[in-house]
């Protein structure tokens, strides 16, 4: 932690601040420029609030040297992970996972037919929403636990595992005996009693990127799951909001090699969301694929304009089955289709 | 409703159109243009799906009239809402109020010594954070109950309210008994869950603006409570996220006027969290004053930078004083200060 | 500046970096800590490339503590400027200016009943464009030397000063005889060419803010006209491009306090381009008096649902009177009437 | 153009309107809904302003239905466009591009060896910087001419293109002896002027998309280099300016899918300026390439630590070699090595 003092500060502030430090039991290096004299400050300063010492009289700015995070860092773990999803399914470190279906579980028929024609272009683990987020009280909330149990048994069905959403911890008990990994939707990014909540199971986590969230706030976000104890947690990039307004939301596609940089946590990409528009899904995800995310999250139903929810950007069982022929002819030239290593790809 | 077709569309793909819309008995009107054809769709659409239209072959756009709320709406009610907060504090219309205390609770005699302060300045409600929402799982993360029980005794002992932020569905029951307003946080401004279960309370509701929340948006969440049948939502802007770093958030101050323009509901405004830093609040303040905002939020603090949480934003009781002293000299010029309209003013 | 040094660094990367700074003839001193090493860089480090360090194997980060602006910095004068526009009308350190005019010069009767409305209203600047900076080449260009020409005439008739665009250098020499101020638009921000080449002159330059440019980007623009000796610069916020989209761009009004505490530069607000709809511009110029700015600059229109350009966003004569009378109102509070210090106020 | 009028309004109001949309020559059809009317006008459209009728008492809102831009839209060609730059490399409908360089030419032995490792790779454009947009007026401005002269004749001796960034119009006859395609850039990107003057020359135009331009903003300002007669226009993606910190600027790898969607103009991508950093740019390339993008422009410097400019985000020679390998590999399976159509790809 770097402490940058004000310009031509006097030497009693300086004192000042120095016995502050000295309260906290930090331990601070004072380094006099020409220009502006500054405060190294050493030790552990995770717990430190940047805030209360810019709060200081004479100081300009605190600058943070190591991350708020420390279990989703590289520093705690420097290989990329790989886990078990369940039923064998890996994800992360070369291996690659396909995760689709509906936006929302609108029936058993709906999710029978599109389950079928996800596995069998190669979907391992299936998504449907049982509670759905809606921006407006008065649009389809899902269909809760009876949802969950026929996606339960259709995805047994198929030799799937389950995603599905949470949006709130009462309903953690209740979905356990359904769901594969929990779902932390983007609304619910900084929901953190329900981070701990999931953090307290044993099921996987798939935690989407807020709208307006840094790459930090993410990880710090993480880490409410990880430090309770779960370490299957996977990041989801689904687009941020910007000004632009020709699609749903600005995929971030860069966040892949920055969470690459930053952290051992797998991430995948959801290009539904980010497009908004079927007609953008195919190309973003075949960016996704290039950029070697570990997995993609596509929403797919058997007639999207009779969808109840997300219509436009859903993909036919057709155009899902083209594209997935295109990610496979990627994964392998990225070296992504076996778990091999793809550190020679990028 | 108006649904913009892509050029050229032949009419066979028209007929189509046509015939979903009155299977969903809705009622469309062709109208042929040179360039472009539009359907126009009457009747209420209200829980239609936009983008379930947009799915359809041949359409380009789907562009909604009405609004996606309704109660909160100025077609349901065209004055703006005064209300009681509770002891007779009335709030809009021309009742402004002042809320203020620290960012959290972290003693009795802190809080003690803050209501006093600040009571004597002016505010009538007291806020201070017993559940916190921190971006690290390693800071600190609030009192708690007791927290709340020393801030109701406190409150009350200068005829105070108490306003306090609620993270989970959990923990509304025992906050009850302590708090006349439930705050709904930026983090959570989307969690619909929670939004619903203040809705069902007799609690008036603090609700801020997410961080890349459109008004629309918001006013979709207040939504969420007023559907319950709650009808006591209070919003607050807080600052929103944008590519400027020179303070913590970007005050969106237009979002007072184009709050009014849109709903009956009062507004307040939060320079604390805007700002970042108190060199900056009290300009802030003044603004949201003249511009005719319902009320102000501010942290307040006896020692701010010994703060657990956001220092270096919250004031002294000296500069809460200062500042209060100039916002009751604008209050009067705006025609705030006692509930009289101040229509005449903007 | 301060150089991070990435995690266990060897030995000699971390000398291979300190010969580099040497060979540069900046000061390095080096702070090992338990965490990271860091590099304190003495000597005037204004014209060293922060990127040009970062590319330094085994440098984490750099941190820049000075500005990379001198002229414009408060070090380098420390007091708010008060200067001279032109015929004795003062701006700066408590003399508020009201500038305004049509968006476009459309005839010369419509910018003379304008001129005479906003001069008898109060204001002393005559604003007014003869080069248009039009998204589409499709739209009203403008009036050029022909327009100027009225406006220098009609501006004296009431005793008024003229302020208007210049899009290119090319056009300097011809504005010369016809403008007192040269306003530089958002979208030529950071024309670096057009902002020397008015730097070189002896008029006054109106530099408004880009869409997407942060408040230290806007005072370098600032730089590159003092830098070329010309002092009198004026800064304007005018709104910039957020997700938002109630209105045309998000007035950032807490720019106004940041800019005071970063530059002596006086700094105004354009609410007509933020609100983009007239019936918000109101409530933005107060809160911009509110907060002390050193200004306004307002469109105006005889009859705005026929103007070429920005119709939506002209006042009329009626609605600048009566926004006038309220706007002095609080200069008087504000001690912004006559010059007198307004450090009182904030 | 669809005009939606407010809530509830009066019969004569209605008529208002219609009449001013007579008067103008346009040919509006009523459409009276339960909740709204709205009024659709038919005919030319293009050049009505939108804000000029949503200035009419009475209307809310007034949605656009065609484009901005004509030339530039698929409506006026509805291919892709491919051409010639120069030497028989052409760009577009399949074949791929790749242009590196110096962020800056330094020196004549610089930009040799630069061109020699680049065009060994792959490269047929040779980039770099005489004339530097700098944000502070004390950092490195450029060669100018004398640096010009020498790419001219460096790319010729390896068979390369020039293409090289224009700051002024003033510039633009001293630099036609030189370059083969000009550059606008970020900071241009709506320097109006800039864009009709090289609209006016027979080089092609690269225009770097602005930092908060939106991507019809960006085909506007396409639009003024066509208008002018000059119909070689390359679009460049090179990030947009957003919230998050951990690069340079937001790479929108979708605006590749949807300026496919809208234009027949080709786009290219700039992963250097958007990462910022050369640990991200490989990745980011490959993204590119994958989403059928038209071309890469990437920076290329025999010492990056030492450049003078972008230091951070340039490759050393064997990185960009070894990036062109894979960027191949990519180019074959997605079927634009050699012009052959990549429709099947996307």
């Amino acid at each position: 932690m770097v402490i940058i003092l004000e310009d031509k500060i006097p030497e009693a502030k300086i004192q000042a601040i120095m016995n502050v430090l000295d309260a906290r039991h930090l331990r601070p290096h004072l380094s006099v420029g020409e220009e502006r004299t500054i405060i190294g400050v050493l030790g552990n300063t995770s717990q430190v609030d940047t805030f209360s010492l810019e709060a200081l009289e004479g100081v300009e700015r605190v600058v943070r040297i190591t991350d708020p995070y420390k279990l989703a860092s590289k520093t705690f773990r420097s290989e990329p992970d790989v886990f078990d999803l369940g039923k064998g399914v890996l994800i992360g470190g070369g291996h690659f996972v396909n995760m689709a279906g509906p936006c929302a579980i609108e029936s058993y028929e709906q999710l029978d037919s599109t389950a079928q024609a996800v596995s069998q272009a190669g979907a391992k683990v299936l998504r449907g929403g049982a509670y759905k987020p809606r921006t407006s009280p008065y649009s389809f909330q899902g269909e809760g636990v009876v949802g969950l149990k026929w996606m339960r048994e259709i995805a047994d069905r198929y030799d799937m595992l389950v995603v599905s959403e949470v949006m709130s911890e009462v309903d953690i008990e209740g979905m356990m005996p359904y769901v594969d990994i929990f779902q932390i939707g983007t609304r619910n990014a900084q929901n953190f009693r329900l981070l701990k909540a999931v953090g307290q199971t044993n099921k996987a986590v798939l935690l989407k990127r807020g709208m307006a969230m840094t790459v930090d706030e993410w990880l710090s976000s993480a880490e409410y799951v990880l430090s309770e104890g779960n370490d299957r947690v996977i990041l989801c990039e689904r687009g941020i909001r910007t000004f632009e307004r020709a699609y749903r939301a600005t995929l971030d596609i860069a966040a892949v090699p920055v969470v690459r940089a930053k952290t051992h946590l797998p991430i995948i990409i959801d290009p539904s969301h980010a497009a908004g528009e079927e007609k953008y899904v195919p190309a973003l995800a075949l960016a996704a694929t290039a950029i070697a995310a570990d997995g993609l999250i596509i929403e797919v139903h058997p007639d999207p304009p009779s969808a109840v929810s997300d219509a436009a950007q859903q993909l036919t069982f057709d155009q899902y089955e083209d594209l997935m022929k295109k990610v496979h002819t990627l994964e392998e030239v990225v070296g992504l289709e076996d778990g091999s290593n793809p550190a020679n790809w990028l």
